[in-house]
């Protein structure tokens, strides 16, 4: 473990992060609003702190190992999230203990989208802005983290994805690579954020609203401006073009890299993932539209419109909403909630445990149904046209399990407080796949429930977002040894 | 497939099955009761389809393979299930339509131990036999097939288990090995039910309730001849003697021949499946007891009584009650759900995905942490001394993955009808784990849900009960196909 050049590095991110607040403090200062003191003094704290961590240790030059990529993605979102939380403490207009604040930090950062604010409409457009640009820089982190980290460190099957990595370093060393592959990542999630900008522009809303909802669109995010989120601006349009942003802000942008290079989309046909993930889509689309007209809750025009936009908010983990869905018959938010456990595919801003994983976990079960009708045959697991070796396929076994169980034991802790059964279940589903609303007491927003509470689902979303082992390891005592 | 040979298995089977109406038929013409004819009736219709299957097919004597045994085994059931309903379909007093009908005996043939009656205290002795003798009969059939039938089938790992198949033949063939261990796994299981009745009796049960307990609880079924099940007895000792059977019979049933044949306990002490299933059912007890104290519901002298035996009572899926356990703060109930999952160990009459599998996907998940701090390490994934070949790894993992699948599926079907969450949730976790009663509409007994629900809860116990895949085999094409 190389502790001064962890330091430098996160001091490094600190120091960038603080930048963030200069966009809320200027809209502050346009507006000449009371929340200017407030960023003002989070900035400096964080900058500072920030520099504090990167002065002592600006000459370490180790450079990066695999060890030290798990500590620093975790310390990214914690230490981030902590900071990040800042300017929530201080704006007295939102009253929020300090528990609250990080909360609402780490679902920011996290792309959860989970809000213990309400009154959302009444707040100052330096705050709203905040939020949403909290989602947005979660979104690149986790992307660039996803297509350049992960595979490297070997999370849950991901290094399946090492050969793809796009940019021109192949190394084994972490830092060039982050940096070639950020950059083109970046300009990728930049390209999409201003189209939906535009689009959502050209459709209606405000400046202010576009921007700050194709923040929280491409990220995959799912925080909004208002209370009803996307029901605020009661336009279809508006919620196909949303519907068209979080499909493709659900895929993996190292494809949409590929495609933006080559100016050519033959190559998402030929993804296996991107052909699992759609068609898991649609057939919730179909089930999510077919249960609401013969339910007959809601007008059959009306129920395709919301059918369509309620799967795929749900299913790719965004979480905006287009009507209450916890009013439906419940079989519809539970099992939208269900679907969330895929999320969306790897090396994209969707939370869960990821079509690549699953279409491997399908396959084997597949796979295993086969050899037992053939004992002796030698069946191998394929993923398109090539073998998926033995490591890729334990690793995503693992990843499901251990997934699985962190749902269960941060479900039966929060029962444990108190929480009823609904609530629990789809608060841990909600933050532990990034996806945000919930059902039960924590339907419209989660400041109902107990500090605790708060805490515990803090620690659901960063372990989701996290991607489970990245942080697990980190509590086991041979991570520390040697 | 051989149609011929598989119809003469049946034909037996149902026959010798028609023989236990004689126990219920016999009681009810000493006791003079109206039952009678029904037994009578439900015995002949049983015992002439079992001829006409056996008749025309008596002279096929293939030997049996692999593939006949998914088939038979599942007919086993399924067959089994359906002419074991007569008795209650013919029975006015019970007023059962025939889908409950079927639903009581393929509850009881699962040892599951849902049921749709009520009233048990005023029913014919004859009809109570009956259903605890469904249970115990079987419990037989799921040891002699989980240890003789499965294994060789390779269902979840099970091939692990082949080797260790206790009886001298250890050929490829199934019917002498069937036949040797069959005898020598009924003769623990006869002589454990003896105990069982004779501690009961002297405990204070009546004779009556003695052997109809000591049947369901070796059979780990759940069938009770009281409404208030175990409640009823009023007795800490009862409580104490039925915990103590409760483990031992969801424990591997190899293990206990073991013991006999060598006069020795020791062997447990090295098995390291038999460690983990106690550890965690220590785990539970402590969890249920600690929270029941500091919870207060109750006093904390019952409390650790109650605690013990409900924890036990679930985890080992027997699903008798001590206590109305619905009552209890939401977190006990779901909690000891939960721990339903894993259930017995491998060869016993538990239901669940049973202790081995746990433990295989509990060291394959700190297996791949390890592996992620030493990337280049080769770990060796071992049970004891032995190291675990990667295919019963990987059939494990699938077993996992398509039993937490088949779960939520069944889940949101019967949510699909108009269920309520958590009373779906828990009349699922209870029927496919074989466990029994559930919580919310379930939790007196399901009598009161629709009739595709009990359908539905039908096929969960079956699934649970054939390991999942020798069922789901059998709807594969590939499986009809040569
Ligand atoms: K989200
Ligand atoms: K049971």
């Amino acid at each position: 473990m190389h502790i001064g050049t962890t330091l430098r590095v996160l001091g490094i991110l600190l120091m960038l992060f603080s930048s963030t607040m200069l966009v809320p403090l200027v809209i502050g200062l346009i507006a000449d609003d009371h929340t200017v003191e407030g960023f003002l003094v989070a900035l400096s704290i964080t900058f500072f702190s920030g520099l504090a961590m990167w002065l002592p240790a600006r000459a370490s030059r180790h450079e990066l190992r695999i060890r030290d990529g798990f500590l620093i993605t975790s310390l990214f979102w914690t230490v981030l999230g902590l900071f990040g939380a800042l300017p929530f403490a201080f704006e007295d207009a939102l009253d929020l203990s300090p528990t609250e604040a990080i909360f609402e930090s780490i679902s920011g950062l996290t792309t959860t989208g989970a809000t213990v604010i309400t009154g959302l409409d009444s707040l100052p457009h330096s705050i709203l802005i905040y939020r949403q640009m909290l989602q947005w820089l979660g979104g690149i982190g986790i992307i660039v983290v996803a297509v350049a980290v992960l595979p490297m460190l070997g999370i849950g099957g991901m290094q399946l994805y090492r050969a793809e990595i796009p940019g021109p370093t192949k190394d084994s060393k972490l830092t060039p690579r982050i940096t070639e592959t950020a950059k083109a990542l970046f300009s990728v999630y930049l390209a999409l954020t201003v189209v939906c900008a535009l689009c959502y522009h050209l459709a209606g809303m405000s400046t202010f609203d576009a921007i700050a909802h194709a923040f929280s669109t491409v990220a995959i995010g799912g925080f909004s401006t208002h209370d009803t989120s996307m029901a605020w601006f009661e336009s279809n349009t508006i919620l196909l073009i949303c519907s068209v942003f979080m499909c493709i802000s659900a895929m993996n942008f190292g494809l949409h890299y590929l495609a933006w290079r080559r100016r050519s989309l033959r190559h998402y046909l030929g993804d296996s993932e991107t052909k699992f993930f759609s068609s898991i889509v649609l057939v919730c689309i179909a089930i999510t539209c077919g249960y609401l007209i013969l339910s007959g809750v809601i007008a059959p025009e009306d129920a395709l419109v919301h059918g369509l936009f309620q799967a795929i908010s749900i299913t790719t983990t965004t979480g905006f909403a287009s009507e209450n869905f916890a009013l439906w018959p419940t079989f519809l938010p539970v099992m939208l909630l269900m679907f969330s456990f895929m999320g969306g595919c790897v090396g994209s801003t969707g939370g869960g445990i990821k079509a690549m994983r699953l279409m491997l976990i399908f396959k084997q079960g597949i796979r295993e149904l086969k050899q037992l009708v053939h004992p002796q045959a030698v069946i191998p697991l394929k993923m398109g046209k090539r073998r998926v070796d033995a490591a890729v396929v334990s690793a995503v076994w693992s990843f499901f399990a251990v997934y699985m169980f962190s749902f269960i034991t941060i479900l039966l802790l929060l029962m444990g407080t108190g929480m009823d059964f609904i609530t629990a279940f789809s608060a841990v589903a909600a933050s532990l796949n990034n996806l945000g609303p919930g059902l039960g007491d924590v339907a419209a927003n989660y400041a109902g429930i107990s500090e605790t509470a708060k805490g515990l689902l803090c620690f659901a979303m960063l372990l989701g977002r996290l991607e489970v082992f990245t942080l697990l390891v980190l509590f086991t005592p041979m991570f520390w040894r040697l």
